[in-house]
């Protein structure tokens, strides 16, 4: 399971390098007790901080915490915060933080807000998003 | 001897956070085949790559490969590259790559460059060098 969630991991690092970006999977917490994303990628203009979520299928619940950390990550660092979504048979999706759906123990992403969120190619074309200034 | 490079890196973390950085150490390379930094750094307004050389004294020699990769990372992300010095006895140096001196082989720090480099109060207040752009 957890060499599963690294090996899609490393195919989108390797997909943000292949479109200009540097990229860098950041190490599994262990020790460390920062909030820090999965992935971190930068071009020069763009930053983006991304949580990594792989599932067999939707409904994807995400808890409360991981939100918080990323958005208070990507707001010190200066990174546009994602999360990147790779549900079996489909394609990488890529949710900013406010295409959530809220629920009582945290967020959720389901058929309603996976399919309408950004592609791969959407997201590296995107222009930069100020969320947070 | 890793585990104590990778301990002064983790202080080396530790001090960007209480700094109003956001930072992290990336694993060792590994299976990943791209130019990655030992730290990368961004506080919204400057983002720093840093490769981190730990020795007992000086002088330290830098193989070439190494600073040109910090340079193609940090031009690609869009950061500023320094190699972060930890001597024994003496406090963080961090020099920006065009400090260091030339070798045959690659590049040297000595006594000429290492005690006139920023000290970490330096480069947490250094304004935003624009080396590349």
């Amino acid at each position: 399971m957890k060499s599963k969630g690294e090996r899609f991991e490393r195919e989108l690092v390797h997909m943000l390098w292949s479109k200009g970006f540097a990229a860098v999977r950041t190490p599994a917490s262990g020790s460390i007790s920062y909030p820090v994303p999965d992935i971190i990628a930068g071009n020069g203009r763009r930053y983006l901080a991304m949580e990594v979520k792989m599932r067999s299928s939707l409904p994807i619940y995400i808890p409360k915490k991981d939100v918080e950390d990323l958005i208070k990550f990507s707001k010190r660092f200066g990174a546009e915060p994602y999360i990147a979504v790779k549900v079996k048979g489909e394609g990488w999706r890529f949710l900013s933080v406010d295409r959530l759906i809220k629920t009582n123990r945290g967020f959720k992403i389901d058929e309603t807000n996976f399919y309408s969120a950004s592609d791969f190619d959407e997201l590296v074309g995107l222009k930069q998003l100020k969320l947070f200034n």
